[in-house]
């Protein structure tokens, strides 16, 4: 018998899952060549040759021991000074190596940092349409998950609706921007009128809210608009990376989260880090990909391939007539479902052989998210496609 | 502010933090070369060249998405396959790779299966002395830790205490053979009795009691003694395992969970698992080091290094009065404190420049924890230290 909280988990990722499972009925049926698949994203693009070879070059390192062995749980402390470093190059900011731990991916450096923070019944907040995994990762350590409703058509953070639901038991908010699934880049004016909402209710409720920016897709941006560097907005400010989508390394599971000193109570957080790393079962992110994230550090991310896909889609969908979100980062589209329900419109998809996600699965009703990470060519096959499904529920 | 949960966890590993610290103290004062540091469980050899050949095969495989992206989350199907089909070769089994989930070390995978399987207030089993992490996995689950008192001078299961600790909240009782912190392994038929008692407290109490074996040393073995495959002995059985140790990788996170069919309710845990890892953070073991511990499955294991160092260590030792027990495997050599407080003489050991690690960290006062992969010029030299500690306490 498993846990009883586990059937709510296994249930609630049917969504996903069952996408998956119908992409691959649906490969088999009309071969995976002529199936569209805009659910996943898996960055479709190899790492940069600068991944390949650092690997070589740790390969023939002769301390071997080192290369694979166990580290300082945190991770090893000259990898976490060389990112350090160029964080402070990009961002004007005063960072030490101290100031990171290494995570396993940005997954795992949420997980650990909510563990940290979080106690049982206190509240994590997002804003929809929100990453919905969220949900999942304030369960395990149970918390509720207070979501903002979304402010279409701009999709930046609803700050209203936000001022009214932050509570006594507000311990985390949560922000992800280039945003998944909208690719929305939240201005600096908006963050900069969060932050003051923040330090209002910190100084009302006399607690710490900290403002944790989940940031996987902080390079992958297609317009002049700037990410700003949310800890130079706000005190209470954290940050997870992934180099999952910069380096194009999902499946090895690499990244890491900077607590600034002026975060509240910093020393005894990355304390506090360092054992949960160990304790959640993580204990260090790899040790191979972080020497490989350092020497990548401040490899330029080409945006080329993903740019173009944008650009073809974005355009073809308008011209259909679907109303989209521009997206400025990441490699998702959001469109509005044409007709109102989302689950049905993706459902209805499936028989042009198009995988789409319902926005259902980020909070956000009647909207669709589309991940363009894949060829070029199927970007260009399935317009015609989704002109068809635009055309049979109008 | 930190969860207030986090200050035991913070305050508990001081013990073993206390002891890094005092280590690297040691070595500024003495010089690294003069610190005999038994402390740490850290493979001091390389990997075989077989891990070298498998990476550069990676590197040069044409399908680098494939290399570093994500696949199914329980881990790449082929990778669990040939894992499936090699335990089945050693064991006499019939698993499939759908048996398996590849996992982020033994530790993500323990607690990967304790999330999945135990519900808050339930208890978790584990035999004295035991890996202090246990206590940490359960409390991550809410769990209560149950442990059963050591039996010296065997420090096999005490099945006597046992069996009137097992009560109808029992959800898991672990195993860890070859065992951290004293070398012995369990034999077949102390695991054949603890089987049979965990079958008649099932029929009693109506209750699933699953039993995992966390076996990261399987293949350290020194003498003719076998290491029971315990799914063989008992039903109910998961068995966890990392490459860490057997293939010098312990920095790179990785290894897996075998369920069996015949496990009561197999399917709905592996489905969990397949959900639960993505939850957890940890969304899939390293995709390289997956494919790399596939192509090293049947690599033999080099113990020679170990061999050398556990015969110098138990001999010297023995010789000069400490009460030791004969290791059968793994890397470690547990030996009774001389004085009463193990905690006190592991801080007197610090005047003659050894680490080791009490007893009390492992739940099992009046003893002492070396691990010994270290150099074997280290162990020569650290014995002379030792006789002058056996001799300021005497």
């Amino acid at each position: 018998m498993i846990a009883d909280k586990m059937e709510a988990y296994v249930t609630g990722s049917s969504l996903i899952r069952a996408m998956f499972e119908e992409s691959k009925k649906m490969a088999a049926k009309y071969g995976a060549d002529n199936v569209f698949d805009f659910s996943l994203g898996n960055p479709f693009f190899a790492p940069p040759a600068e991944v390949k070879a650092s690997i070589e070059k740790y390969l023939a390192y002769p301390d071997q021991v080192y290369v694979h062995g166990y580290m300082n749980n945190s991770g090893y402390p000259e990898v976490r000074e060389k990112i350090a470093a160029s964080l402070n190059r990009r961002f004007d900011t005063q960072y030490a190596g101290g100031n990171l731990f290494m995570t396993v991916g940005a997954a795992g450096g949420l997980n650990t940092i909510l563990k940290v923070l979080v106690g049982a019944g206190e509240e994590v907040v997002a804003f929809a349409p929100y990453f919905g995994e969220y949900g999942n990762y304030a369960a395990n350590v149970d918390a509720r998950l207070i979501v903002v409703p979304p402010s279409p058509p701009t999709f930046e953070p609803n700050l209203e609706a936000f001022e009214g639901m932050v509570t006594a038991k507000t311990k985390i908010v949560i922000v992800n921007t280039p945003n998944n699934p909208t690719g929305v880049i939240y201005s600096a004016d908006v963050l900069g009128r969060l932050a003051d909402i923040l330090r209002r209710k910190q100084r009302e409720f006399g607690t710490d809210i900290y403002l944790i920016s989940d940031e996987p897709y902080r390079e992958l941006v297609y317009t002049g608009k700037e990410v700003p560097w949310i800890p130079n907005l706000y005190e209470n400010a954290i940050v997870g990376y992934s180099y999952s989508k910069s380096l194009s390394l999902p499946g090895e599971r690499i990244g890491y989260v900077v607590v600034p000193d002026c975060v509240s109570d910093s020393e005894r957080i990355l304390q506090a880090a360092n054992v949960m790393t160990r304790t959640l079962g993580y204990v260090n992110a790899p040790s191979l990909m972080q020497l490989v994230a350092a020497d990548c550090v401040d490899v330029p991310v080409d945006v080329s391939n993903y740019r173009k896909n944008r650009d073809l889609l974005y355009g073809g969908l308008t011209d259909i007539g679907y109303r989209c979100v521009e997206p400025d980062g990441a490699f998702y589209l959001f469109l509005e479902s044409p007709i109102p329900d989302d689950v049905e419109f993706s459902a209805r998809a499936k028989d042009f052989q198009l995988a789409i996600v319902p926005g259902k699965v980020f909070g956000c009703d009647g909207w669709i998210r589309l991940a363009y990470c894949t060829s070029y060519d199927k970007v260009e096959r399935s317009l015609p496609k989704f002109k068809e499904l635009w055309e049979s529920v109008k």
